[in-house]
């Protein structure tokens, strides 16, 4: 046990120095620190996809703290530098304040204390304008497994005042789910908002044919387990590994299928 | 020394949290564990690469659990979850039961005992239909890892009905040598069956022309050590960094130029 | 701290096992050793970009051993294997000898000594003539971490002999700075070799127009503190994260627009 745990996502990508360089950060602040990365393919800049993957990595990983940064507007005087108590002991989330953080805080019980680190006395001197990454965010991460303070890595803000990412949320009507389009992978599935409980209780059954109606047109699809269970080419409605209701053909894109992007309807109902 | 090792293999790729998710079960059913990531970019559901692969990568790798995971059947019922105890001691593999793990069980010595841990009490609950590389085979390799016997995982199966992988032989005949196609690797070289050892005996010397005889055409080589000594477009003939003989073009595709896939016969004679 | 640390760059790519069974060869021969992978996207071949990104690196990862392999010309006779030992206590560099440590070294207050460690005994038999980041640069790597001194691993060679890396060098004229293309990295962004002191010397303000000439045709660029501040499709000159000139398009290829590889001559001037 003993060593403290950082887990780390990012949409740097793996081919460039800019994740080995925030370990090394780490390291140096740090040297006792265990990182886990997460995962560093988040789409360019998506922050909601960033915030959908570490709150669902959330189950999976040890409690420490949680280390993230998809950050589209580094270097904005208006974006903050923060880090999140949540509820739940032990965890704290270190990332900008623009909604990457928030659905993990709340998985987290909520955000109980937050504070300001855009002028942490651990950050590395000069910040750059465009890797806070590796100039603000891992050291005050790394301090903090090192066992600093919230008090000792920033300035306290109202927790009320944080930016929060609104996500859509799916609901049930007499044999029908209205669900939407949370996020889009890079093989084109739609993982959505509904729950396979919805999908119950609306009627649709496993090994059963499902209505999907998007953008005002109407397709078929197989309601099954894995991937597996559907033919080439058929339009799948299926538990992602996250647990919620998602779409994909096999072997092909259901976002070029059905012209769906983020925060499309998707009404689904029992064919 | 100390700390237990796991290894670990998948087609996950890199872009995606598949891979960290599974660092952080690890990490908490045995915070202990040091895990070294062999590869994660086998290419999707190809058993074979991946068994070549984990097998080569043992003479180079600490013993301990070696976690593998490519699963084109995941979920299906007929496809078993399995930890194999090969004659080595200190070695364990954790895996599919659809040949991933035979070659390097082979290389080991030999499968001594075998367990079914498709139904582990380490498995986390409820177990996705498609994920169980983090529900079931992280978990039981870390269990593992951390000090949990085969009896403590899994139930005893009968090492004979083991699925194995069949791949192909060289055999030496007259001046000739009858290869094939092992793996094809993302850059088109192909790697073969045949040993360095196979060529001299047939008489391929270093520096010399070798006539590769491929889908009833014939193609000439040169047997070189390095793609330094083969002009641009220039067929070579080498050994590979597995010192398994294997086919190349300089700054091109060797299977596009053959039209040769895995298993193809590959003759190859001094030309 | 107490645990030896081994940093690793190289061009190997995430998609094989190369860098995986590295790892595998460094933990057999050191078990304590902690491993930062700084890189391992280098441009294949691509031996300055590699020295840049090592150099770079060096200010933000621990003092340890530094492992490199960007090793075009590896197998060849000529091109030695060695480890430098920097003036900076604490600090050894290892690979070939082709200039890729070169930069490091320098930053780390010049060679002092160096061994060829291309017949260390070390090294795993039998080398093969192509993977000598597993056969001879990670086992070197990992018994320096281990504690093993430099006459252990190889023979002393002189440091005036080692191969160098020629790097452009930017001059200030009369309200001009004269940079050059440093590297050029995968989104077209050029890394040039003038400082932000030199262009505030020439009189380039931030929020200001730059005429830039390259391969004698003039562009204009404006002086933006990030990608942020400059319009879809404008070409932009900013300090990038390494504190170095650097010239981008946002959405769209540098390099191309300009069309300027490694070494081409830029002249820079208020607009």
């Amino acid at each position: 046990m003993g060593r403290p745990l950082i887990t780390f996502l990012t949409d740097y990508g793996s081919g460039d120095e800019f994740v080995g360089v925030c370990h090394g950060v780490i390291a140096r602040r740090c040297p006792g620190a265990r990182v886990i990365d997460i995962a560093h393919g988040i789409p360019r800049q998506d922050v909601r996809a960033g915030a959908l993957v570490l709150r669902d990595a959330l189950a999976y990983v040890p409690a420490g703290v949680h280390l993230a940064v998809v950050d589209p507007t580094v270097g904005a005087a208006a974006r903050r530098a923060v880090v999140l108590a949540p509820a739940e002991p032990g965890q704290l989330l270190v990332g900008p304040d623009n909604g990457l953080l928030w659905p993990a805080a709340e998985r987290l019980g909520g955000v109980e204390r937050a504070v300001d680190v855009g002028r942490s006395r651990e950050r590395l001197q000069p910040v750059s304008a465009t890797f806070h990454g590796r100039d603000v965010f891992a050291p005050v991460a790394a301090a903090l497994a090192a066992g600093a303070s919230l008090e000792d890595v920033g300035e306290p803000v109202d927790p009320d005042g944080l930016q929060r990412l609104r996500l859509p949320v799916a609901r049930c009507e007499q044999g029908l789910v209205v669900a939407h389009v949370l996020r889009v992978d890079r093989f084109g599935n739609l993982a959505l908002d509904a729950t396979p409980e919805q999908l119950e209780q609306a009627g649709i059954r496993t090994g059963g044919r499902v209505s999907v109606e998007v953008q005002g047109r109407s397709h078929r699809a197989l309601r099954a387990l894995t991937f597996a269970d559907a033919q080439g080419g058929e339009l799948l409605l299926y538990e992602d590994a996250s647990r919620a209701a998602a779409l994909a053909v096999n072997g092909d894109s259901a976002a070029a299928l059905l012209g769906a992007a983020p925060d499309a309807e998707v009404r689904l109902r029992p064919a």
